[in-house]
């Protein structure tokens, strides 16, 4: 499998979260829950090189999870 | 943000996937298809250290992220 090449750090990372088009979305991290932070967390990674973190618990969430995943069906 | 710590490598990195339980997944990695890879990778941390690829096809993909992101309701 792939090298773990990151290791994260053992807090929370997402201080506040922000709403974003899920097609600027390049990738997306849903951290469960843990014992370095004990609240779920979803860090996406963006097209043009941000990082941003979205909140769990908002619909479009599990939208854009859909999008990414059904986006390899078709080419794009 | 959190600072982005990982550059993925400029190619694939799921050559095969596997099945898991969603217990077992301690970060989940959704790669939307791009110029680095043409198709969609589901990239999971599990709790014992190890990454392994998930299909990003399978139903239980969809239900995986569905209880971590759910997993933050409750105590656990």
């Amino acid at each position: 499998g792939p090298v773990a090449a990151v290791v994260r750090e053992l807090r929370c990372v997402c201080l506040s979260t922000t709403a974003i088009h899920p097609k600027m979305i390049a990738r997306l991290q849903v951290i469960a829950a843990g014992p370095q932070c004990s609240k779920v967390e979803v860090v996406a990674s963006l097209k043009n090189g941000k990082e941003i973190c979205l909140d769990p618990e908002a619909p479009l969430i599990k939208k854009a999870i859909q999008k990414i995943l059904e986006s390899g069906n078709k080419e794009n």
